[in-house]
């Protein structure tokens, strides 16, 4: 594992790392901050899966997360969101919905896919493994959130691995993708049409199956253009309503998709997660 | 003036403008902050002036200054760097320090770029013009603010106006443009080689012609690559300290040029115009 980039940021490092992935069979960049604190402290984790078409480049450098990181002493691991580079299949006509951009952190069955699209395994095995060998992070205290699709990601892995993670919260996720047209196609290529291998990877089905986290919180901006098509909160909500599982969900007036929306809320999702990380 | 974007952001508005420019001939966009105060009162407003390749997106997008903006009630605004469009004519060579993105904020003299680059005029007579017009602005508690070019920028113009700019700040300005090759360059290039002309141009040589203003901060990456060649931030302080005129200079150990740095520093820098504006 090879750091390729890094800057001074709110006292600590914003740094870039680049390795060879077991998983992926691919060669894979993250960002991580490590704030001050990091010098002298094992700290609290707190993951960010980003949304379709980005890389950790988005959150790292629009998302607004460094201060509050930096006032809590968490470190903030952004991954990127599929497999890249030569031999790794891509959309058959280049969509920005699936493919490259677009893991759906699935570990897909389906060819031409199931070779490198294996983000489910990249990051609930082998990242955590490759952080907490490198890093200060105090694994026992984890944190996860994620954005739109990332979203999708945090709630599905955080319901699969309770026990890892203290908190789980998301911006505008895909709450029910077995059930919206971005799921429905992602899902369909990646693990084919038998809708009974979706249930794991669809946040309201853990949920009715009986999965549970600690601590969920939503924010959805009440103006994102793929609110009702797409993400469908409402969908979470009932879910959670029908099994008992606790959820802090608050619709935003006028807030859309963008990270304009991500970064009002980050520091509030941060402090969110250090109450629940820390205590 | 018609706005072209906005997004709701940490309570207010963000939002893009454009119009047809009188100063530069071409259409202009600018981005500009409003936060949920400015349903209720006119605020003051804070001028931020982008380095090189920069137009209002970069620190709009990466510059943190929304929740200061916002807990404060300041209204930001973010110029473009240069004219742009059919017409306006860039470096011959398509470099990245003249021309496009590199309008140095001056009103230039010679041909052919004395049509369209008049970024002094926009900056100081037409855009405020139009900002007083269009928001709830009070024109009366002004700060300007900039980063290496934006920088040189807003140290000339808060020199040259010292009774509109309530406060002056700077990221790694490029404090002596008469003295480093992207200053000399482009001055040379503006306003032809007679160095008598670029005095108005150049911070130092402003406040040893007797200018001041009331608040002047500047803060310098000392991991900065351009600090040496290009910024020469002790040329200002040996200026100031010899005309008497108030700086507090900081170095910051790491830091580099990049909007990792100006982020870190941005709410400060936004308290302590604040304080000047509102106290």
């Amino acid at each position: 594992m090879e750091r390729t980039q890094r800057w001074r940021a709110h006292g600590g490092w914003q740094e870039v790392w680049r390795h060879q992935s077991q998983a992926t069979g691919t060669s894979m960049e993250f960002s991580v901050f490590l704030p001050e604190a990091a010098a002298e402290a094992r700290l609290p984790v707190v993951w960010f899966l980003s949304g379709l078409t980005c890389n950790w480049a988005n959150v790292t450098e629009k998302g607004e997360f460094r201060a509050a990181c930096a006032r809590h002493g968490l470190i903030f691991v952004a991954p990127d969101t599929s497999p890249r580079g030569e031999g790794v299949p891509d959309d058959p006509e280049g969509a920005y919905d699936f493919g490259l951009g677009a893991g759906f952190y699935v570990d897909a069955t389906r060819n031409p896919w199931a070779r490198h699209y294996r983000m489910r395994s990249y990051l609930e095995q082998e990242l955590p493994t490759l952080v907490a060998a490198q890093f200060p992070a105090d694994m026992n205290r984890q944190g996860i959130m994620g954005h739109s699709m990332g979203g999708h990601g945090a709630l599905t892995i955080a319901l699969r691995n309770p026990d890892r993670f203290g908190a789980v919260s998301a911006f505008a996720p895909i709450a029910a993708p077995s059930d919206c047209p971005w799921g429905q196609k992602a899902l369909g290529l990646y693990l084919g049409e038998d809708r009974g291998a979706w249930a794991e990877y669809d946040a309201c089905r853990l949920i009715e199956a009986g999965h549970r986290v600690r601590a969920l919180r939503v924010d959805q901006g009440a103006a994102d253009g793929f609110l009702d098509e797409q993400l469908k909160p409402e969908a979470l909500r009932k879910a959670c309503e029908r099994a008992g599982q606790p959820l802090e969900l608050t619709l935003h007036e006028g807030y859309d998709h963008s990270y304009y929306f991500i970064s009002t809320f980050m520091a509030d999702h941060l402090n969110w997660h250090a109450a629940r990380l820390k205590g």
